[in-house]
């Protein structure tokens, strides 16, 4: 059976690398029995999951630096019917793409924000006087290169093998320690596992509002592994809460507190649970 | 005494407009008074004032739709000894603005990232095919419509007044009550007022370790009006906490909830006692 596999592109994205190294786990043969397609932005390769247009979705939740991806938490909100298949946390390794012969020729620097600000302090230190020019994806700008020799993209060394660019500075990412969290998320009914996901909305205007469903959680020790508020879009200052606990629902104890939590918001929805892929990082690079 | 206040630039910014609202609140003379510089990024409007370059700074904290502007939140837990002075809401309205003669003709829609997410489903509808390029401000991209006349950039009516550009198409956010609430910025001791903001870390991987923290606030009845997790950078899963509590630091009673609160958690930095000045919005397009 093959199945297709929606991400952010253009190819050599990090997103095409998380669902590359899922695949990897899937089956030795994988590239006979899955193929990536890639979307222009996240929303779109969640619609299309939802849509049945792809099988399953490889989205980027949350980086160790910049924080929440929030259109990846906002979609998912919308859209009922996804549920979280599987997590894996990618490294993130940054390297300036340029047809420069050196840094001082550099003018202009394009890439995705995150990536941009993953990098701020090498860039004001090593390209203090270059514009920065936000993209939609990392590879987006790598056309840019072939005809431009005073422009850099930041994007992947997988990127620059694929497209055959040159690297003028690698490993340019502030902290070493960079690494962004995917989900495979999918129509298919949760598969249990050791994490899960969940949001709600609270009543506004209430003191202790949030400190109610959390207290559901802390009383019978379920850790909270992440916790993110985003706006309701209705008015300013009403909010829901994405949730992350290290336990799976379809333990008693779990299920004793998921209702103990719903009783005190206005709408939970559970986004399934699921087991964290560990990925060899020094994989990555090959393919 | 004339003061100096950074916000985000080129001017027409809402960054700028709310610094002009603020200017308003505090003397009618406030043109001679008061003189706006406009710096290219929230984190060197910031850095201005802990630098003593500027003496207030007007930076973005929340849209209604978007969320949290987490550059001003990582910038200011960064910088220890800026104190929030005031808050003020202003009221978003996006327009697009071009030479073209009609909305067919547009080809490429320039803005900040918030503003083109905050009008997404409005250039689904009206522009599904044009390419969207995010800037580093609303205004920045203005430069381009004089040579270009198949681009159009989403930006307020006030900028089109100050830069003399038409209107394409006025009110295009896809929520009416668009709004973003805004902090003035200093190094001047906290003013006291209705709301205290604060930001704490919390020991990693302790079961309800948020959790303590919240009940000190909740057990004495004071509101949260926001809980806003961001990395703390150092690895995945260790969180900073960015918390407004609808009550004034000075009293007894969040004296009491604050020593609580410090007691449960790593390191805990208030950014001050404020009071939330009302805008009149109508007033705002004139300036």
């Amino acid at each position: 059976m093959s199945i297709s596999i929606a991400h952010l592109g253009p190819p050599g994205t990090y997103a095409e690398a998380a669902a590359l190294a899922y695949c990897r786990t899937l089956t030795r043969e994988c590239d006979s029995k899955a193929w990536l397609c890639p979307y222009p932005s996240i929303a779109q390769t969640l619609h299309a999951v939802a849509k049945g247009q792809a099988d399953l979705a490889v989205v980027p939740v949350e980086n160790s630096i910049e924080g929440s991806v929030t259109i990846t938490l906002d979609t998912l909100w919308q859209l009922d019917q996804l549920q979280i298949q599987q997590a894996l946390v990618l490294p993130i390794q940054h390297a300036l793409l340029s047809r420069a012969s050196r840094l001082q020729a550099i003018q202009t620097v394009y890439s995705h924000p995150q990536a941009l600000a993953q990098c701020q302090g090498w860039l004001e230190n090593s390209l203090p006087l270059v514009q920065l020019v936000p993209t939609n994806s990392t590879t987006e700008a790598l056309q840019h290169l072939d005809t431009d020799y005073t422009a850099g993209v930041i994007a992947s060394q997988r990127a620059a093998m694929l497209y055959q660019l040159p690297i003028l500075a690698a490993a340019i990412n502030d902290y070493p320690d960079n690494c962004t969290r995917f989900w495979i998320v999918g129509q298919q009914s949760s598969p249990g596992g050791s994490h899960t996901s969940l949001a709600f909305s609270t009543p506004a205007n209430v003191p202790g509002a949030l400190v109610k469903p959390l207290q559901a959680f802390a009383q019978r020790e379920i850790n909270l592994s992440r916790i993110e508020s985003r706006p309701t879009k209705r008015s300013l200052g009403e909010y829901l809460f994405f949730i992350d606990l290290e336990a799976n629902a379809s333990t008693p104890l779990v299920q004793e507190a998921l209702s103990e939590a719903a009783s005190h918001t206005e709408i939970l929805k559970i986004f399934g649970s699921y087991s964290v892929i560990p990925i060899d990082s020094t994989a990555l690079i090959e393919n």
